[in-house]
């Protein structure tokens, strides 16, 4: 079943680009290249890694030389510990041995680790060449708009990167049924969250469609990661830099990233992690006064998407709490959280007592089911 | 004895920033953060090398310090080795656990190599955060307009970087007094570059100067740099990205650089290849078609500031021919060299024969002494 091509334009003054989603995009890669005019001669790198090589490289090899490109691949190992200052070491290796020059184009084809992992080559590269980006995950609608690249160090995450916006991306919603069921409704989790943050009615339309989304029925998909992407396009528009607005897709993401953290990587997924991260997020709301409604209404939804809203019995609070305070969110020695005002709303607050994080973090416990 | 205070401004819109160059300087670091707003609260991380740590590192200090700054100061080993991406690993979780935040400040005191170096950390480290120069050579004064900084890899110089600019470069006069002689003369080298690419007055002034210079006399050399650091930020103002007009600067740099890599970066300094460099570039100019008196006129200067103007015997021509092709200065598969018209103008030639160039690498053999 066959979904329309969306295209939604990022709007950064000379570094906008578009977003294509939609059916049968990878095999029209060459023609992408062309129509944009991108130069023939110089050599283009593909990353990905070894859970997608097998399942799209080809095709976008054989596109790309169809049109007279010069492509070579190269092959990541699947997960977060690729996003590694060796791996950067090993892939420029492979850039150079490429013969890659200014005008090049790296070409990140997966998911969130290959995308923040190739960007990153492609922004430090001869100081920058130009990207293009092929998710193949529903997660990575959040990481194709921005430009937010990084690689991670062994005390933090994504703590070397840069702003290092595509040439465009292009959404191929076929690439999205080889996904286990576990990493589609992570992947949904993100989605819902950029609506939890700015649209109350895409909100509503995620928990009517909840079943559409999950059995990834493509004309739904396609409406709602053009709908995620369009609410992370509009708030990156305004604040590239993450100054002060972009902070607000954050939602979620201390508790989060510290669960992460804590759980080595790989315990929890991104996704659901956060999913934990705006419940504790909702409930700090009712600390500030806000409807304690927030909490129950972002729960259900989660829940209703299969997604994790406790936090494993086998991360302890101290554990958590010491891991935030490694957490890059953090302003001059104050406790910044976004916190949500309504569905569909949120705000900023860099007064957050620390008790009370702590507090929700023993709350969120598994098996501990009281709001 | 003392030098007047000099003060430039590198005109780039919302990254313009100032070059202060003059003595007793270093003293006055505290003020100089402080006066531009520098947050008390974020902690500082003060990148030098094994060379310059126990000269100037306590007075650095000791300034922000009396200001109120919490300064923590990471020391690298001197040299080019140290531009590696094992060193971002360790300068990253230096910074980490000094407690870097992202209105933190990352300080280069140093050379070349130490601004380099920092100025990547300071671009990558949460994707940015400023960066401040103290350059304490004299080739450093190149590096501190325009903000290109990098690493290398084991395959290519420099390969691996970004466009960061700094807020402010600090250059305090008197740290040139503890350089070696022989790095003061290719320190010069890119001071005289700067004037053969652009200004024929200004070199006719280093000619006539060429003694006050070379006893590091700090009126001269500060008018010297003033007129250097004017030169390179006219024309980074002009193209800060490096797409065209930029690449004027890299006068002598294709030879240069290869010299450098087959001589294992070591061998000869970057200010003496690089004049090597020019010098073959200077033939390569009566090769076009202009006159041959660029090129008598550019050695007998070089000459006189005591560097070298032919390539070592141990280097061979086909080494150094296999270094360019790895060298970045590439464009779509052609040799692309900057080539003086005249003393201070060049242009930038795409067309260049191969064969060319190896005849002009071959008669800059040592002991090979005819024009």
């Amino acid at each position: 079943m066959a979904a329309g091509t969306r295209e939604l334009t990022v709007d950064l003054g000379e570094r906008s680009y578009p977003i294509i989603i939609g059916t049968g995009l990878i095999a029209q890669t060459g023609k992408y290249f062309l129509d944009r005019g991108f130069p023939i001669k110089s050599p283009i790198l593909l990353i990905t890694d070894s859970s997608v090589v097998d399942l799209y490289a080809e095709k976008v090899e054989e596109s790309l030389a169809a049109a007279g490109y010069s492509v070579t691949t190269a092959v990541v190992p699947s997960g977060e510990s690729s996003k590694s200052l060796e791996m950067l070491d090993e892939l420029v290796g492979a850039a150079l041995q490429a013969g890659l020059d200014r005008k090049s184009t790296v070409i990140a084809l997966g998911g969130g680790v290959v995308g923040d992992l190739a960007g990153f080559v492609a922004a430090s590269y001869m100081r920058g060449v130009r990207f293009v980006q092929m998710p193949t995950t529903i997660l990575a609608h959040d990481s194709s708009v921005g430009g937010k690249v990084a690689v991670n160090h062994r005390l933090a995450k994504n703590i070397i990167g840069a702003f290092h916006q595509p040439e465009f991306v292009l959404y191929d919603l076929d690439t999205l049924a080889s996904l286990p069921m576990r990493e589609v409704r992570a992947g949904l989790s993100e989605v819902i969250k950029h609506g939890l943050i700015w649209n109350e009615e895409f909100v509503k339309w995620c928990d009517t469609n909840a079943s559409a989304l999950l059995a990834l029925e493509p004309e739904a998909l396609g409406y709602a990661l053009y709908e995620g992407c369009k609410v992370k396009s509009i708030v990156v528009s305004r604040d590239e830099r993450e100054n002060d607005l972009r902070a607000i897709l954050n939602l979620g993401h201390t508790i989060g990233h510290a669960l992460e953290a804590v759980g080595g990587y790989g315990e929890l997924l991104h996704g659901e992690a956060i999913a934990i991260g705006m419940v504790g997020s909702a409930r700090l709301a009712a600390k500030f006064g806000y409807s304690p409604d927030i909490a129950v209404e972002t729960e259900r939804i989660f829940r209703k998407f299969g997604l994790p809203v406790r936090i494993p019995s086998s991360l302890s609070t101290d554990e958590i709490m010491s891991a935030m305070l490694h957490d890059k969110k953090f302003s001059e020695g104050k406790m910044v959280f976004v916190v949500p005002t309504a569905i569909g709303s949120v705000e900023i607050r860099n007064d957050v007592p620390s008790a009370w994080v702590t507090e929700i973090v023993d709350g969120l416990r598994e098996g501990d089911e009281q709001p």
